[in-house]
């Protein structure tokens, strides 16, 4: 058993800085399209063998020392009464978006087990097979009540910030319902065995450091504090580098970063209090390995002052990203990180 | 005349904080799309009696503080040899986007008084009739690059980075020359009459702050010492709140900011090398005046630390603002200023 990524996590002493990558399961791998030619997205996410089968596949191919679960974050909103859609061209589509509070109302609490079985039945499949850590993840209740507002991709979150401003008793009520199902479904998946969890808050960062505050940071505290440390817990809020002194707070054993701040300020501002995830803008595994090598040093010295350090992305993958430049970058975070 | 827009700019004392708003010439005016229904986008700025209209209406309807010259930052690319177009539905299109280097050889130096003369005879109008400072403006270099290399919008900006990270001598030669059109261009705008200046960098954001130290800030540090101190500069880099320390070595005299952090944060890290402008989030003027006076209070007593002050929004106004609200907020900068 590989156990960088978990020692890392808790800030233990590694042999080498552990890697893993933002949509590391992904369109880039010509195995994974391979699979998706065979099934639409969906119902990739609900077969538990295939998407086992993807998930594994990134640790075989780039040897990244951490797997991560096949799935979508807005998985979840399916049980409490969201039509989900996922378009190849427009990404996801919500046919009865909230718009009132009738719609809060309306939505119901779920068992996991009982009306998500796919996702225990993948973790277990994966936990049999596997000899890196499993994470799970969800998404943050912010980020997933963007997507019930909006109804899909938003430009401003207009709709979500027009009920946030206008009816801010109803967004609590339904970050309530949001939260409550996140703790469950989390804990959910901490039975059926991942090792750690990462909290994608993708949105955070279109909110004031006052908004955030008050709107999305509180319930993302009563996630974590709720699962009470069962594992380590990841929380990633994208776009938010200017308010890590906010992001910090949340309680979260790590925190991961965009590329959008230095990965030596954000490991001095963290300081002993959690592990820092990241950095590297993905856009950079478009370059020479000469460039990607010089930026993979950067924040390896940066991550010296880091009390844990998890090398990752500051975003998910980009689908046209070569391969090449993917194994070349997990290889040279080892080596590096081991001189 | 009133001057407190300038006075502000410079760190001198006010009467009140003179506020002006990103866009207030636009499409959440009735009067502006009155104007609108019998002319397209370009022509509009193109024809400097209209241009001169719409300009001055958000100065008799809102009593804002500065007026700014209605154009785009797209404009001065035309004579570069950019074909450009302004869609209603999908915002600017660049026809002939830059893919290789000899379509950087093929850009044009252009002479803005041969070549836009409807910009300096827009300018002359407006400082016949209007009793508030004029700022003019123009896109910032790097923005500029990815505009004409993506062709439009973009949401990784992935054939930026990638000409930028493959190709780092081309890239350059590319920010030289709008660089070098740039600095003409503004020069012109004051030699019209402007009487302050705004450089956008509406995607300085996508970058890292290495990359951003490498491939935009230069050329904007570039641009403003050429100019002088000539009139004051404002630089507004959206989404770089996580920099503002590389964003205040601009040599800018006031720094924009977006809503992703405090005010008073802001005004704190630039002390007394630059006043601040900014940065309510545009969104908050769909909730109740008990809501936006609460808001505009925070940002004013933020401002306190702050060398000067100037009130703005924190991006452009959004097209479905209620005007009565954008009214309010105003009288309410104004008032609670003054107290």
């Amino acid at each position: 058993m590989n156990d960088n990524f978990l020692k890392a996590c808790r800030g233990d002493k590694t042999d080498y800085t552990p890697v893993w990558i933002m949509r590391q399961a992904g369109r880039y791998l010509p195995e994974y399209r391979r699979v998706r030619e065979k099934v639409d997205f969906l119902s990739l996410c609900k077969t538990p063998e295939l998407a086992a089968e993807v998930t594994i596949q990134p640790i075989e191919i780039l040897k990244v020392d951490a797997a991560i679960l096949f799935s979508d974050i807005l998985i979840p909103l399916e049980p409490m009464g969201i039509k989900l859609e996922f378009s190849e061209s427009k990404g996801p589509i919500i046919h009865n978006p909230i718009s009132s509070e009738a719609d809060i109302n309306n939505l119901r609490d779920f068992d996991p087990n009982g009306e998500l079985p796919f996702i225990s039945e993948t973790i277990k499949l994966l936990r049999k097979s596997i000899k890196v850590p499993l994470i799970g993840f969800s998404g943050a209740p912010f980020t997933l009540a963007t997507y019930m507002i909006e109804g899909g991709a938003s430009k401003n979150f207009l709709k979500t910030k027009k009920i946030m401003y206008q009816s801010p008793e109803c967004f609590s009520k339904l970050m309530e319902s949001i939260t409550t199902n996140t703790i469950k479904y989390l804990n959910s998946q901490i039975d059926a065995g991942v090792q750690a969890l990462q909290i994608f808050d993708s949105w955070a960062g279109v909110l004031s450091p006052h908004d955030f505050s008050l709107y999305a940071l509180p319930y993302v505290q009563k996630i974590i504090k709720e699962l009470n440390n069962r594992v380590p817990i990841i929380y990633f809020a994208f776009n938010s580098s200017s308010m890590i002194d906010l992001v910090q707070t949340s309680g979260a054993q790590v925190i991961g970063i965009d590329w959008r701040i230095e990965l030596s300020q954000a490991a001095e501002k963290l300081g002993n209090n959690a592990s820092v995830q990241g950095n590297l803008d993905p856009c950079i595994l478009f370059g020479t390995h000469e460039l990607i090598q010089e930026r993979i040093l950067d924040i390896l010295n940066g991550a010296k002052k880091a009390r844990g350090h998890i090398f990752n992305l500051g975003h998910g993958i980009l689908p046209e990203t070569p391969v090449d430049n993917v194994i070349f970058m997990v290889e040279a975070v080892h080596q590096l990180s081991r001189a």
